[in-house]
């Protein structure tokens, strides 16, 4: 099979299982936000890594589907607390609906990501709770440093690294390890799977920044510099007040101190200032690191070949995606 | 052990796990809301069924804190569905703080509180994951209904008490099973338990509702007529639709169709109609039925005295309590 084979696989599986139940007020939300697309990229990677440790895919699909329903639970959430309107090019469930729609909604959402599990024997079923427990936690604390860093100005790169891994990546290692664990991988390979992951999902998210200020709207498919309109402490802006003169450091930060964030012409002047200081090359540098990395903890992986190509080529896709 | 010693034995233990980590944002709201207090009742019937089946309450101070922690989250979410600013004499989370913070430690309380079942053994931890599970959903099912109700004029006391069972009922009827799971009984006395708990919950929410109307404002610690100034559709309205006079009917309706709802002057006018068809009488009746049926339930099933005693009190007092 390949990714595309894979995806297939797990979108059939989640239709099958994406139906609206009473009270319609609460399932209505929950099914059009789990049909709103998306590359689906964690559920794939549960179902990868299951065939990569010898098991087979359908076993792994309810894992699959936890971790989906859960990343979507974060989505909306999150999409609450940013007041973020546009989910997928479409209306956030809170806009469609209201936010108690979209609070309560998630909620359930989140309690079923684990009535997923309970297709596993108790002692699978234990080990994955266990993961899937730890893992939801740190997304939330991720989230929380997330918007701590909205009214700091003085996070360093060291701690934006460390939200982006609760933010995103260790749901991207908890993805893989969840393969390894229904697969009957042992304790040293579940740690490999999940820190090839973590990899992963870091050089991920860093090219999400990248794209974000240094895409092209067309391929990426949002507002480029929506991070700077919204004044977020990225690693671009970060790492150019450790590089900027004393004069240029002064002038970021007073952009960013201003908290009209509607000025669209600030997006050129701020490109600019990074890139005056190549940052946009350092960041590139960064994901190179983090995607070779990755690379290097799949080499030492013992997987079924395949499978293991899969993985290589979704390490390298992610690095160059333009979207 | 009486039932305050169950009190203090969980208590002790909530304030032994109940600490503030980072990110302190995130974790500060949780430490608050699970000291603001209340009766908890739900943790103690766990206590006391785990000893009633024959095992030892300190096996379930887990599953306890799991139910316990696991209901604070549902106050903290609602709280912010119903506007509501003051939880136990205090101000809530979302007053305290803000709304996206109440949402995001909300979050993490129910994750918080699968975790809390990690310290039983794989077979009893997927029993209780299961239970647990099905009972949350249920929750939030009881609130969607809830918030339905209130855009809806056409509620019979069949949804009114479907809607309480599962937004109330459900979760005590749960807290007993879990004990009675922790101590190994078999299907059909978990069974009995948990519909004795449904009896239980049945009597303690309609009496609730009976207080809110018909309590004094000293003892119920709370404003007297709180559900009628929020038009709330409760066991009391909806049998006086069905009991009134077209007449009286229409005057009712008409009060509830006014959505300014600070008018208190209403408040009497509402309690009048209410004891006219003697619906405050009819309330108390139902309330009998209930805990008539819970003590039914209880006679039937074998248990340790001294702990069946505890229950049959609990039963005696929920329905004459006057707070």
């Amino acid at each position: 099979m390949n990714i595309a084979d894979y995806k297939t696989l797990f979108l059939n599986y989640l239709q099958s299982k994406n139906k609206v139940k009473e009270p319609r007020n609460l399932y209505e939300p929950v099914h059009y936000i789990l049909q709103l697309g998306g590359k689906r990229l964690r559920p794939i990677f549960v179902l990868i890594s299951a065939e990569a440790f010898g098991g087979n895919a359908k076993e792994a699909l309810d894992a699959a589907l936890a971790i989906e329903v859960f990343h979507n639970f974060t989505l909306l959430h999150d999409d609450i607390m940013d007041d973020a309107p546009i989910r997928r090019g479409k209306a956030a469930v809170h806009e469609k609906w209201d936010v108690n729609t979209g609070i309560l909604s998630g909620d359930v959402m989140m309690i079923d990501s684990y009535r997923f599990l309970e297709s596993y024997a108790p002692k699978t079923f234990k080990k994955l709770g266990i993961l899937f427990s730890k893992t939801a936690v740190e997304v939330c604390e991720g989230q929380q440093y997330d918007m701590d860093f909205e009214i700091r100005n003085d996070v360093v790169l060291d701690e934006y690294l460390k939200m982006i891994k609760l933010k995103t990546s260790v749901l991207i290692g908890a993805a893989l390890q969840m393969g390894a664990i229904i697969s009957k991988a042992n304790a040293k390979e579940q740690e490999n799977i999940y820190n090839f992951g973590i990899a992963t999902g870091m050089a991920f998210q860093l090219q999400d920044d990248y794209l974000d200020t240094f895409g092209s709207e067309e391929s990426f498919g949002k507002r480029i510099g929506g991070d700077i309109l919204e004044r977020k402490k990225t690693w671009l802006f970060i790492k150019t007040l450790e590089e900027a003169s004393d004069q240029d450091r002064k002038k970021l930060v007073a952009i960013y101190s201003d908290l009209e964030k509607s000025n669209s012409s600030d997006i050129a002047v701020v490109k600019e200032l990074f890139r005056k200081y190549e940052v946009d090359r350092l960041l590139k540098d960064q994901i190179q690191l983090y995607s070779d990395k990755a690379l290097s903890l799949l080499n030492e992986l013992n997987l079924a070949e395949e499978q293991k190509t899969l993985l290589k080529e979704l390490v390298m896709s992610l690095k160059t995606r333009e979207n």
